[in-house]
């Protein structure tokens, strides 16, 4: 029996330098508002965080990896990077989904 | 005169635990299409990088943590983190907007 290994990631999808970027321009538009200054060069993108139950590391960044490139990036306008954010153990999985994401404020 | 340094930061933007995320249903509706098994938990929120130029990390970060609450993401639904990417010395400013940023894939 293989144990298996719950890991959370963590994929960002940007668009690609180039790429016209809307909400980015809309965002810099409010800032005059806001009476912000010396911020620029913003882009607008997502991130989608999850969690993947695989036997390795490698196993799980591979499933990553393929839902990143064929589901939540358009690879012809966008770039994405993966980001391990934890890896939790077998006997504590019950527990995990209990704990808020670690991308608290 | 002080000396302004180019800070880059990225804002992540996720939907509170707890909150629907129509979003994240919808790719985990889109699992079974691609036979990926033993993703759970998606999350789908917002990424923002940008560019602040300030005298300090700290003057920079406080821009960024005001932005971030005013404008980037709803405190009611949605809990942000800020990201340091990195730091541009002003001698290198002109050449670090040539580039690409660091979200490569």
């Amino acid at each position: 029996m293989s144990e298996r290994i719950r890991f959370r990631f963590a994929v960002n999808v940007m668009p690609k330098p180039g790429i016209l970027d809307p909400q980015g321009r809309a965002v810099e538009g409010s800032l005059v508002h806001l009476g912000v200054e010396g911020v620029s060069e913003i882009r607008v993108g997502r991130r989608v965080e999850l969690a993947v139950e695989a036997a390795s590391e490698a196993g799980a960044r591979a499933t990553v990896e393929r839902l990143a490139g064929e589901l939540l990036a358009n690879p012809l306008i966008e770039v994405f990077a993966i980001e391990l954010l934890g890896a939790v153990a077998p006997a504590s999985v019950g527990t995990a989904s209990a704990a808020p994401a670690s991308a608290g404020g």
